[in-house]
C-alpha cells in the first residue's frame, strides 16, 4: 500500500506541476505563449503518460473522484478511495508549492488566481454558478464513462492511457472558460491554497460536482456499458 | 439494441458536446482562444477516445452517414441504420442543448450560429454552395475510405480509433472555413436547432452531401481495398 | 498492381488535399488561423491515418521518394517504383485541381502561390537556394531512416504509422518557413502546376533534394541499423 | 559499439535539428508561428519518432542525464555512459552547426540565443538561478520516473516511446518561459556553442540540474515502482 500511495502522490504532483503549471507559467508568454489549448495538451498528455507509468503500480487515478468513480463501479476497493485521495490531495498540494518557488522566481510575480478553479467573478469566462456546477458534472460522467469504456476487457489492450489522457485535453479545451477545468478535487485543493482569490470558498464545488458525475458515470456505464 | 443505441446516444452526445462546444465556448476567448486547431483537435479526440470506449458496445458510429459506408460496405446491418440515426441525432440534440445551457450562464450570451454548418453567407469564409458541397463530399468519400481500411483485418489492431478519430481532426483543419465541417448529419441537425441563423434552412445539404460521400467511399474502398 | 496503383493515388490526393488545403483555406483564417502548428498536424496525421489505411494493400508511400528509399534499402521492387510515382504525381495533381475548386469558391479568391514550395523569393521566410537544399536533403535523410527504422521488424508491430506520420509533422513545423517544406516531388508538382508564382521554375530542387536524401537516408540506415 | 554510437550521434542530430531548429526557424514566424505550442511538439515528437526507429538499436537515449538515469536504475551499462554522452554532445553539436548554416541563409540572420538554455538574464521570462535549478532538476526526476515507468514489463509493450516523447512536450509547455527547456546536456551544450550570449558561461547548470535529477529520478523509480 506505501508503494501504490507513493505513486499516487507523485503521479498526482506531476499532473498539476504540469497541467496547471503550463497555464501559470507559459500560457500568454511573450507573444508565444501556449493558450488553452497548449494547457489542455500539457494536461492529457501529463496524464497519458503517467497512467503508462504507474497504471501497473496504483492504477494511476492521480485524482479522487476518479477513485470514486472506480469503487462505485466495483474496479477498486472502497476502502482505499479515503488513502488515495488523501495521497493525491498531498501531492497536488505539494506541486502547487513547488510551482509557487518557481513562480516566484521571477521579478514582479503576482500569484493572483493561480489556476484555481472557480465559478461567478471567479470563473474565467464570467459564467455562473449553475453553468460551472452543471459543466462539471456533465463533463465528469462522460470522463467516468470513457474511463471505464476504454479499460474494458472488450477494449484494445494498451490504449486506454491515450483514450483517457488525451480526453482530459478535449475537456479542458472546451471547460477551461467555463471553470477552468477541475473534474479533479485534488487539483482544485491543490491550487485554492495558493490562490489570492476567494478560490478556497468556492472549493465546495469542485468536491462536490466531480464526485457527483463520477457516480452517476459509473452507474451509466454498468447500465449500458458492462451487462452484457 | 437497447445497450446499442443507449451507447450512440452518449457517443454522440460527447462527441457533439465536446467538439461543437469547444468552438461555441472557447474558440475566440480572451486572447488565449483555441482557434480552429483547438477545435480540431477537440473533435478528433473525443470521437477517438469513444471508439475506445463503445466500439465494443455499438461499433461507435456517432454518425448516420459513417452508419450508412458501413451498411454499404457490408460491414452493419442495413435494416439498423434508421434506428442508429435516430440514437444519433438524438444525442447530437441533447447535447446542443446543454451547451446552450451553459453557455447562457455567461452574461451577454448570444447563440449566433451557434457552431452550425452553413454555407453562401452562412459559411464561416463566404465560400459557396457548390464549394461547401463538394468539400463534403469529397472529405467523407475519403473519411470513409479511412475508416474501412482503418478496420480491415489487415490493418494494425487496436488503431483504428486513433486513424480515424484523428482524421476528423485533419478534416478539421482543412474545412471549418469553408462549412465549418459536417460529415456528419446529426451534429448539423443538433446545432442548427438552436442557432438564430438560417441554418435549418440549409440542413438539406449536411444531410445528402455526407450520405453521398459515404456511399461512394464505400465503393471506392470495395473496389480498391477490400477484394483481394 | 491495379489496386495498388490506385489505393497509391487516392492516398495521395488525400494527403495533398488535406495537408496543403490546410494551408490554403485555413492558415491564416479570420483571427482563428490556424498557422504553421495547423498545417504541421494536418500534414502528419493525413499521413499516419492513410498508412494505417492503405498499408496492406500499396505499402502507403504516396510519395516518389519515399518510394526510391524503400527500393534503395530493399524493401520494395525497384521495377515499381516509377508507376507508383506516375500514380503518386496524378493523385497529387488531382487534390490540387479540386482544392483549386473548391477555394475558387470564396469572393476574391487568388491562386497567388497556392502552397507550393520554392527557395530564393518564392521560400516563405526569402531563404537562399543553398538553405532549401539542405535543408529538404537532411531532412529527407533522417525521414527515410525513421521510416526504416520504424517498420524494422525489431520495432514494435503496428506502431510505424505513428512514428512516421507524426515526424511529418515535426519536420514541417522545422521547414516551412525555409521551402513551404517538400520533401515530396508529388506534392510539389501537384501545387506548382496552379501556383500563379514561379513555382514550376523550381521545381527541379524539390525533385533532386528529396531523392538525393532518400538514397542517402537508405544507405544510412543499412549501414547503423540494419546489418546485425 | 559503432552502431549503437551511430544510431544515438544521429537520433541526437534529429533531436536537436527538430526539437530546437522548429523554435530558431519557425516560433515568431510571420504571423503563423507556432510558438512555444509548436517547439514542444516538435521535440515530443522528435524524440518519440526517433525512440522508435532506433530503440532496438542504441536504446534510444539521445541524452546523456537519460543514460546516467538508466545506468542508476540498472537498465544500462554503466561503463558506456561516456561513449553515449559523447556520441550524444557530437550528434548535437552536428545540429548545431547545421541550423546555423540554415537559419544563416535568410538575409539579416543573427544567432543571438540560437535557443540555448539560460538562467537570469537569459531565461526567457528572466527567471532566477534558483528557479531554473530547480525546474530542470524536478521536471528531470519525473521525466527519468515517467521513462522507467513505461519502460518496465508491467506497462504496455511498445507504448513507451509515445509515453516518453509526449511527455517532452508536456516539459517544454512548462518550462520554456523558465530555462528554455533543457533536461539534457548535449542539447545545451551543442546550443551554447554558438549562441552569441553568454550562455556557455551557464552551461555548468543545464549539466549538474538534469544529472542530480536523473539519479534522483532512477531512485525513486526503484523505490516506488521496481521492487514487488
Amino acid at each position: 500500500m506505501f508503494r501504490k500511495l507513493s505513486a499516487e502522490f507523485i503521479g498526482t504532483f506531476w499532473l498539476i506541476f504540469i497541467g496547471s503549471g503550463s497555464g501559470i507559467l507559459a500560457a500568454t508568454f511573450a507573444g508565444i505563449g501556449i493558450g488553452i489549448v497548449g494547457i489542455s495538451l500539457s494536461a492529457g498528455i501529463a496524464l497519458m503518460a503517467m497512467i503508462y507509468a504507474i497504471g501497473g503500480v496504483s492504477g494511476g487515478h492521480m485524482n479522487p473522484a476518479v477513485s470514486v468513480g472506480l469503487a462505485v463501479a466495483g474496479k477498486f476497493p472502497a476502502g482505499h478511495v479515503l488513502p488515495y485521495a488523501l495521497a493525491q490531495v498531498a501531492g497536488a498540494t505539494a506541486a502547487a508549492a513547488m510551482l509557487y518557488l518557481i513562480a516566484s522566481g521571477r521579478a514582479g510575480f503576482v500569484a493572483g488566481g493561480f489556476g484555481a478553479n472557480g465559478y461567478g467573478e471567479l470563473s474565467p469566462g464570467g459564467y455562473s454558478l449553475t453553468a460551472g456546477f452543471v459543466a462539471e458534472v456533465v463533463l465528469m460522467v462522460l470522463f467516468v464513462f470513457i474511463i471505464l469504456g476504454s479499460i474494458h476487457d472488450r477494449a484494445p489492450a494498451g490504449f486506454a492511457p491515450i483514450s483517457i489522457g488525451l480526453s482530459l485535453t478535449a475537456i479542458n479545451l472546451v471547460s477551461i472558460p467555463v471553470t477552468n477545468t477541475s473534474l479533479n478535487p485534488a487539483r482544485s485543493t491543490g491550487l485554492a491554497l495558493f490562490a489570492e482569490t476567494g478560490a478556497l470558498s468556492q472549493l465546495w464545488l469542485f468536491w462536490v460536482a466531480p464526485m457527483a458525475g463520477a457516480v452517476i458515470g459509473a452507474l451509466v456505464w454498468k447500465a449500458v456499458g458492462e451487462a452484457r
